[in-house]
């Protein structure tokens, strides 16, 4: 077993012990599972909440503080959390305004996020709820009815989170997320697979050599296996099916973003090739992002993620954020 | 294979062409290899240059920018940049204050950098130099006379920027990287071996359940090989290690690095062990980083740094930062 554990069933209480070691502008609920910002309730905010399955690390975690989350709930690896650690999260950040869930659509996440959007309502928190689906690569899959939730969350939980921030109300903020959910699109490849504590190797079979087109998060399906292709082969499929999807009018964010163990050398590299694979397609580039952040343990691979943005989508994504993992601004 | 890549030959000038495609704030050079913050050369302020051989993203690279290096030269995979890259980078940051070398003890890095120390003064422009030489696991290795510079250098890029951007004059920022280098240790561990584009494949055997504890940031040997350790015990030796040469008698600023394909879920896990065998050896910890920035391509497994620091290394780690790969404000 080629992992840093202790034992599988400690994984996900042994990093929320290392989180809130590293990170005193979070309080972090080791036993209860819940991540906040530390000076949540903020007076007259929209709270955002999100979670979903561990092994997807830096998300949602990691994009917990201002400017984006006000709290997190971290499942079991490729699990969902439960309803109670959701009700607590919306309990600890609300401040009267209403508490937005953001929710990728995985079976587990969709049910348990509505039972715990009755059961804080019945505690007097309002919420309001954004589906996120824009894995372009298949409808229904393992996990999922319709299309997966992936990259594209990310830009959901920034675009909405600056907007929460800036005072706007729960209707407006829960407008903008579904604005950014509709208008994201996303595509993974998988070049290995990932292993999970719990199995203690890979979880599915992929032969040297070969890769996975339209890969999900946890590895499910996508549309086809490949032999070999290049990074710009890759880069050509992903954003193909992309720009036929999306039909972009307008220049879009783009998220290059590596799925846990590709080097970051390979992903700059990659992001050349859909930098010029969006060129070819007149695709304008408004701003790009390049890294490990919505990831799938140590699978190798990676997603590419495009958001349609128009004047105020960019001026809410330039809009200042201070996370573990996504940080710039005043 | 199992990279994203083109072809081996052209993985460096393909990173680059996407650094430069997602950081407007940087001027890339993709055929000289040259990377340089775009405010650059600052009026008056001693200019911090570093590099290395590729492999290790984000440093040096994704450190150049306000409050950190100035500018940054990729050498091939794992092979020490040419004095030609760093007298072209000394020139384009050189606002006549002169230029600090941060220089990794790696045998082909430090003659380079000397030779271009050399060219550079006669060109007219004032060098210093700092080596960084903070790995404890061994003495000589397979490319260096002495210890080899692993994660201290973020430290040293870190804090020497900091008092650069702060206004001091050279003598003055390569003591500060100085003190910073002699206060740095590292102690890094192998879960699995990295693949180099050209071998395409791994650089060395290590067989599943076998873990190689003090390995250097090329594969290259460290102590001794062990069957399977728990995350704990992992961080108990490397602690033990460290402390045991440093003999810290202030509060440190840790660093727990991961080596590239261990995901981040698991080096969160591995900080909380880190920070409870510090906390059992009376070791104070001032800051703790947690994250993959000095990486040995896809190697699976983690480093830990400790720096002594006092009241004004603190100051110097909190002033703000704006680089691709470490940012923060006020």
């Amino acid at each position: 077993m080629r992992m840093l554990i202790n034992v599988p069933e400690r994984v996900v209480a042994d990093a929320l012990r290392g989180m809130a070691g590293a990170h005193p502008e979070l309080v972090v609920d080791v036993e209860r599972r819940v991540i906040v910002r530390r000076d949540a309730p903020v007076a007259g905010k929209v709270a955002l909440v999100s979670g979903g399955g561990s092994g997807h690390e830096p998300l949602h975690g990691g994009f917990v503080g201002p400017g984006m989350l006000d709290a997190a709930c971290p499942g079991e690896v490729f699990t969902s959390p439960v309803p109670d650690q959701m009700v607590r999260a919306a309990a600890a950040v609300d401040s009267g305004a209403g508490v937005l869930f953001v929710v990728k659509n995985y079976t587990g996440d969709v049910l348990n996020f509505e039972m715990a959007s009755e059961l804080a309502e019945e505690e007097g928190v309002r919420v309001a709820r954004v589906l996120v689906a824009d894995d372009v690569a298949v409808t229904d899959s393992t996990y999922t009815a319709g299309r997966r939730g992936t990259g594209g969350t990310l830009f959901v939980e920034k675009l909405a989170g600056a907007v929460a921030e800036a005072g706007a109300p729960l209707e407006r903020v829960a407008e903008v997320a579904r604005r950014a959910a509709e208008r994201s699109r996303s595509f993974g490849v998988a070049l290995g697979a990932p292993s999970t504590p719990a199995k203690g190797g890979p979880t599915f079979d992929l032969p040297a050599g070969q890769l996975e087109l339209g890969i999900g998060i946890h590895g499910e399906p996508g549309r086809e296996r490949r032999g070999s292709m290049t990074s710009g082969e890759i880069a050509d499929y992903a954003v193909e099916a992309l720009v036929e999807d999306l039909r972009p009018a307008a220049p879009v964010l783009l998220l290059v973003n590596g799925m846990g163990a590709t080097p970051l050398l390979e992903l700059y590299g990659f992001s050349a090739e859909v930098q010029r694979a969006l060129r070819e397609r007149r695709v304008a580039v408004a701003r790009t992002l390049v890294g490990n952040y919505v990831t799938s343990l140590d699978m190798a691979g990676c997603s590419v993620t495009l958001c349609e943005a128009d004047e105020e989508t960019l001026r809410l994504w330039d809009a200042p954020v201070s996370t573990a993992a996504l940080r710039w601004g005043r």
